[in-house]
């Protein structure tokens, strides 16, 4: 099963925060704001969006930064997802 | 009786939840959370609502996933409806 | 008297809810949810409403379902009547 | 003395509430909740307002219903009028 | 000193309320709701404004009355004065 | 160092208040409200400004009256400036 | 790793405060309120952003005063980023 987005929406699968303090202790997942970085899983068509042309910017694979409150999360088959509009992501992480 | 969907709005049937946990447990519906599939019972003609145009872009029988709060849950002859705006799917599940 | 509903506006009157529960028993309207299906007694309209043109698209006579916390009650020659905007009706039942 | 309304704005003045009880009791005004009908005392020029083109559909005399938290009250020579966009106003009863 | 509004916004001076009640007594300004009539001092030059096409439609000396909770109280050389977009004059007084 | 505003925003200096109450008294900044006089140092450039078209209205050195609770204090070389839109700009003072 | 800021998003690095009090005591940044004053990193390509043109007028280097509660805080090898919208970009310091 996969998820097809529609509109202006992405979907998007967390990453795993494995991050080094600047001590230098890796802290496990559980210790950690949750992170705000995810992978670009499928991309909505774009088009005509709430009467707005909306034109698609990110691709599947890329890395991004969404905004922190954002987005519906959805679990397909055991995996978690989350499901953005475009207009949430911030940033692509290159 | 049926029902027939004004302007941008879809009626969904949720779907039976029987997911089984990472473990293998299998939870019946009442101990998981609400879930967020459902299937497109019937799709409004779109068109210019609130000003806007809007095409509509999903069909009976999709399987959807939708917006947490969105919509309005309606019962017609003892079957439970939920009738929302397009714009609060999110996604459809190929 | 009548009501003659302004520009997007439709009035309603609520259909009485005799509905049996899955077990056969019958409840009365004070011991049910306000049930949210209504008639349409009169239709405005339609045209340009705050900027935007509406089509009216119910008609004297048709049963339609209404968004739950929607519309004004009004109390005319002792009948209760609900005026809603168009926008707030769900779905036609046929 | 006399009120002039603005763009879309329409002078009311609330009619007495002078109901009869299903019971056929007559309530002084006092015990019934505050009427919702009036007649319309002025009415705006309409035209651009905030931005939209509006045209007055009521007119000085008619019977109306107004929406039960709008308006603002006024006192002028000891009378009291209720001021209200058009768009306050639900339907003219005939 | 004198205020020159920017845009749609108008200067008002509160008139002093000096109102009998029915039963002929004369109220003090203190005893009484605050009074929404004002006279008209200086008038904005309309214009474009947020985007919106705004005519101006009071003129200076004009008695009006404006909306409650509308409007910013300022002070200049001693006098008080209310500054409110046009859109917050409800109406006239002719 | 020198503030320069973007888009429709304009820096403003709060004047100092230094007024005479009615019965002649000089009352010390610290014991008025806080004055709603400013003088204008920087005016953005205007333009299109979230899609609509501002045309700036005030020019470096006017006196002007500013909406209380609008804009956002900055201190740069140790001085306090506010930074406004226009629209929060009342009214000139000449 | 850098960040690509999408639509009309600018990332900013934060400059550290280190200011002299008016009595000529320099506070260490923990004293002191959060600073607003930042770097702009990265900008993103304006264009159409949510149906309105949005051109760019930040660069990279730029010294900017951004709005208090804007903006997103992002981490990224152990750097501490801010994201923003162009709109929330007050003045440039030059």
């Amino acid at each position: 099963m996969k998820l097809v987005p529609l509109g202006d929406r992405v979907v998007l699968k967390q990453l795993e925060a494995e991050e080094t303090t600047k001590s230098g202790i890796v802290l496990p997942g559980q210790a950690q704001e949750k992170p705000q970085q995810a992978e670009v899983i499928a991309v909505g068509p774009g088009g005509v969006v709430e009467g707005k042309e909306v034109k698609m910017e990110v691709a599947v694979g890329n890395k991004v930064i969404y905004s922190k409150y954002a987005g519906t999360e959805v679990k397909l088959d055991g995996e978690e997802y989350i499901i953005v509009k475009q207009s949430d992501i911030l940033a692509i992480v290159e």
